[in-house]
């Protein structure tokens, strides 16, 4: 117990998502139908394990191979897999660790290894000096009487997050359950694939609240692309389970200190930052990342109705179809990888836009305010020898050149020989896509394919479907290394570019 | 005059780069032969003079249309356009803006307006508060006393730089030519092509120091892939005028420093930061950049030996050959866009590392040191407004993705029925070749086109000689932005990713 609260909380993280994708393939392996002829490949198995439980949805097979206990399976993977749920954990181990470490050692040791102290940075140097003495100054002050108020608020905050996760699901399953049982056309499509309602309704909450982006059908959201009702019931959701939980969380704490008037929730809102939960932003930061994440939106919907308004992409809608239709793939660019159109027919303008949002972390933000971080001591102390390391570390860019260089090489065949399915833009495409926890994909086309071939055959998965092991295999790895990256973020600062 | 000086040095370039190019593209113009029939268009000769004084040589035409005279034109102006040139004309100004406000005005002005006081960047937080107060207390002791000496070293480091631009011009240009005298076979492909010896000698040696990549011949350096000692030859030149240009600099003054010992040329080993010669290094970041450059080509061959060896790309070369050839290309990526292949042919694994090493500015260094950075406080200072314009820039990188857009817009119909040419990661690798200014470029093949077109000729210029008038207009504007990008390297810091 002891060495785990005081280790990497990466190396915790890593062990986590690689144990739940390994329970994951087990459970995956020991469902599979065993009447089945061609069964599944371990290796495919795995990377859908990892690229649910990473909340990728990058497919190497069609869902519709699984079956309804398997489901369940990606289900339970999807949902504690997702960024809210595994956040909560981190609460619970933070009040744990409060705990067995008590507050009396605590006050002791309190500013030499374990308070927050305020770390100024990207100030300009005078506010960087005035803002380090202030926030000595302060941690001094608040912090021992705080102390007590603060290690509720963690617990209080760690029930409210519980919360937020149970009637965020249970409300998303619920509309789409009611949409389900009013529409029968959309009924009727599920039905014809054998795919049971309930489990469709909650597969997708749980996959849009967790920005996961799998849906029980090949087609993913192609096949509703009509019901744009039901797009627009799973909008809300895919922004709530992400790029705008911040905000609707800090609306829903909100809410509930109106209603109870408890002074931890009060102080959850006075102190975002000192709660320690990075999901928890102060009243400014939220307010510009949900009007970034609403440009973005703005950004994508603009580009992509002015150059896909009368294409092949968007045949067979009415105005209205097309304009949900723009919402729903701009909102799920970032980063739930849901699609209601064949991602290959669009416009390369648009695809090099989403290779953009795709990368851009959750929380990008324009932020012209100086925000001042609450960061761990021990998390900036670090002799010579762990200097030297972090300057060997490179930034995020250069990792992705490298993995997408590795798999230009594994998949050197192919470009060769298939360059219109197999070429760079492509597999860029496919490891951002990755990297980003996404799940869009270009695909793959036996049409593009120079040479007719009749052995070749289409199928409803991504384009990583279509590589070579070693090639799923480095993607597998990108999906963790992307689910992971907030661990990583600070790397490639010993490189100067001028 | 007094305008001139103090206005914004970003401004100065951007007029200089213009009007040269704009004086280059008349006498491009002028000096046209009147009897050739098909004429060379006004965008693509414009384009021309801007390539060439950009140094970036990217080519919307073949380069055997041009007359003697009017490569002499283009020498001339990759000559003023390099980097060395341009910085020499900013020790000019400098030493003027010293002379005409005098050394008393500044005393009084000093610690106000102009003098140099180190901002500390780059540090933790500790260092930097001790980095300020030091740096303070040094502006205050040093500068009036060496204020006399400073000037003269800046004077001093004019002539240099001037010298350096001249031995090396001269040295180069005789060293080739001294190779075509002894070597027929060389010789011979000149001399069938119509081109004059004297006039290769020069233009390749001013082309190669000044990293522009132009050579008088359409195939640019293919013709002389066999002939490994002009390859040899060319290579320190290329990285003479750019990438180790600090280091071979550092090195001459050291030798003339021994030679002369004037107390100046100390001064400038001494102090070099003091001098605001962004060229001239501290003796740790000299080393490291050299280590980055080296490291740099020693991957790029590492991969292209190991990826092209037996490749159709270096068919009939001999091991030294091979060698030398990967070298030279590895050399030539960063920046000056030289080429002995067609880029068309190497595996996209290099293609893919060519796009980073073309991306990164020429002084790219691992730097786990902290560099004290000497900025004048004019720079720093701003109200409010200008901290909110300032919030508004865009990073390098978002720029590039906006540019490469566009240009997905503007070509979105040749995409469409020409995909293996017009393909998305061919046009990045045109517009960061020439952001970059190295005008490395994948060409175009008709053999390539997916429905044979025998009104399509293959021809020797560069991919872009392909694209729409819209198209060259954005890569021009690309080009000007890539040579003036040490101006714009801090846009972006208001957006945090996380
Ligand atoms: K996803
Ligand atoms: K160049």
């Amino acid at each position: 117990r002891f060495i785990i609260f005081h280790s990497n909380p990466f190396l915790i993280q890593l062990f986590y998502f690689i144990s739940i994708s390994f329970a994951g393939f087990l459970a995956l392996k020991i469902l599979e139908p065993g009447n089945e002829v061609n069964r599944l490949k371990n290796l495919d198995l795995f990377f859908t394990s990892v690229s649910a439980s990473t909340v990728s949805s990058m497919g190497t097979v069609e869902m519709e191979v699984f079956s309804d206990s398997q489901l369940w399976v990606l289900i339970l993977l999807m949902l504690v897999g997702g960024e809210v749920f595994t956040s909560m954990l981190g609460l619970q181990f933070m009040k744990a660790r409060f705990k067995s470490e008590g507050p009396t050692k605590k006050r002791a040791e309190s500013l030499s290894t374990d308070l927050e102290v305020p770390i100024c940075t990207n100030l300009d140097d005078e506010s960087q000096l005035k803002c380090t003495i202030l926030a000595g100054t302060l941690s001094k002050m608040h912090l021992p009487e705080g102390e007590h108020l603060k290690h509720d608020a963690i617990q209080y905050l760690g029930y409210v997050v519980l919360c937020y996760l149970i009637v965020a699901t249970l409300s998303g399953s619920s509309f789409i359950l009611l949409y389900l049982s009013f529409v029968s056309n959309a009924r009727d499509v599920l039905e014809s694939k054998g795919i049971r309602i309930s489990t469709f309704s909650f597969f997708t909450a749980v996959s849009s609240l967790g920005n996961c982006g799998f849906t029980p059908a090949n087609e993913n959201m192609m096949i509703f692309k009509k019901n744009s009702i039901l797009l627009l019931l799973i909008v809300p959701q895919v922004l709530a389970g992400n790029t705008l939980f911040p905000v609707f969380l800090r609306f829903m704490i909100w809410v509930v200190k109106k209603l109870t008037k408890r002074e931890e929730l009060n102080y959850m809102i006075q102190h975002p930052r000192a709660t320690r939960y990075k999901h928890l932003l102060p009243p400014e930061h939220s307010g510009y990342l949900a009007f970034t994440v609403l440009g973005f939106i703005l950004v994508q919907m603009v580009l992509f109705c002015s150059l896909e308004w009368n294409s092949e992409a968007l045949q067979g809608l009415n105005s209205f179809q097309k304009l949900v239709g723009a919402l729903f793939q701009s909102v799920n660019s970032r980063h739930a990888g849901e699609s209601i159109i064949d991602l290959s027919k669009l416009s390369p303008a648009i695809l090099v836009l989403y290779v953009v949002m795709m990368y851009l972390p959750p929380y990008t933000s324009f932020l012209p305010i100086k925000d001042v971080e609450w960061r761990s001591v021990d998390e900036k102390e670090g002799n010579e020898r762990g200097k030297l390391l972090k300057s060997l570390i490179f930034s995020q860019l250069s990792y992705l050149v490298i993995f997408i260089t590795l798999i230009c090489i594994t998949e050197r065949k192919a470009m060769i020989e298939d360059p219109l399915n197999f070429n760079v833009f492509n597999i860029v495409f496919e490891v951002i896509s990755a990297y980003g926890n996404v799940g869009f994909s270009i695909g793959y086309s036996c049409q593009r394919l120079l040479k007719p071939n009749n052995s070749c055959k289409d199928a409803w998965y991504g384009f990583v479907g279509r590589w070579s092991n070693q090639g799923k295999l480095i993607l597998l790895f990108v999906m963790l290394f992307g689910r992971l990256k907030k661990f990583n973020m600070e790397g490639g600062k010993a490189w100067k570019l001028s």
